[in-house]
């Protein structure tokens, strides 16, 4: 699963019937700090009730339909956890609220 | 969901029977503004009604085929929504009809 | 899908056995005006009898199964179109015959 | 799949139900010696009871739910093996506790 | 499918059980001759008895199922193919044997 922060939101309201009831929030890929960002911003569906901030866990491709929201949908996204921590050789290199 | 640019139009008169029926759109892959392109052009399925000029949703893989034009279909990449807007920081950074 | 040049042909005696009659033809990755290259070369069953020079769109993933010759294989890239052209912002960027 | 070494692990209460259970590591993709780093760091889901410093080898897409512990989860990474050696050319290039 | 060579072998004691009896190879992705390693190395199940120095094609994600040896296994990549020979622009570039 991909590491990244929760950056913003989307609205869109000419979409696919399939995902009209799912939440798509902006996400962009960091390194395990969450102090870099690595990649290019993209859409995601939450789950798991993330906010703008959040430190996640996005999983890609087929598994993005294994939940209840995003089943038989045209997602290719989804998060499906908030970390509260990401720990690296003993030390904790990611804390919720640390900054 | 891949954050693009619907850029234009594709055709193709041989093709896989399967999508002889689908409307194949130019994409490029932009940031969260819609400013800037980060990649190569690629073809999508439109379902969505979209056209040149529209940032979309692409998603790519399996989820491409949870459509009714593109099911079982050798096809990888669909337009599954056009956006309105896109919100980072509590800053609109793309609103349709902006530029 | 991928924009694509069709560059060469590949010989394997030795394959699995559900891609024995399956046509593998070397691509590579264009932009949009199929006069750059910009990524390596790759192989990709054909479905559409495409030949050297054509410019393709190319499918990737479980979409490459979705036709009749690769059902089932072990194969993740097809070609599934062969461009006559490309048309961005009004001007056509690419057309078959055209260089 | 992904020669990767285990770097961390991952705490993380809100998570997608199905994912409750299983053990998320964070793995970093390293060179065949596993001396190098080649990429950012992800999560995946242990299911060969690995442990940090680890080299092991990481399936991506729909092959991370073919396990018991990750069946039907919304789950892209699962650390399928822990690597004794790689072997290049005749030369042992990583052996497990050799550094 | 990627064109690759493969470079090496590997030893694992522990992994899932579903891939006990699977030949893990090491395989490096290369250009169209062979002669340029273009990205990182990776291990792939082997279902046509290659060999090391043998120039082949892969297979990646669920299309690295779709074997005997890998079905319901989780692996996402095969080699499915021992290349004779790849011709570009009617000259051959790679010739199993050659160098």
């Amino acid at each position: 699963m991909q590491i990244a922060r929760v950056i913003g939101s989307t609205i869109a309201t000419i979409k696919d019937p399939k995902v009209k009831g799912a939440k798509l929030l902006l996400c962009a890929p960091t390194d395990a700090s969450g102090r870099e960002v690595i990649g290019g911003a993209f859409a995601a569906v939450d789950v798991v009730d993330a906010g703008v901030g959040d430190q996640v866990l996005v999983c890609h491709g087929s598994a993005a339909r294994q939940t209840p929201v995003t089943k038989d949908a045209p997602v290719d996204s989804v998060i499906m956890a908030v970390l509260d921590s990401l720990h690296v050789d003993g030390e904790t290199v990611f804390r919720k609220g640390r900054d």
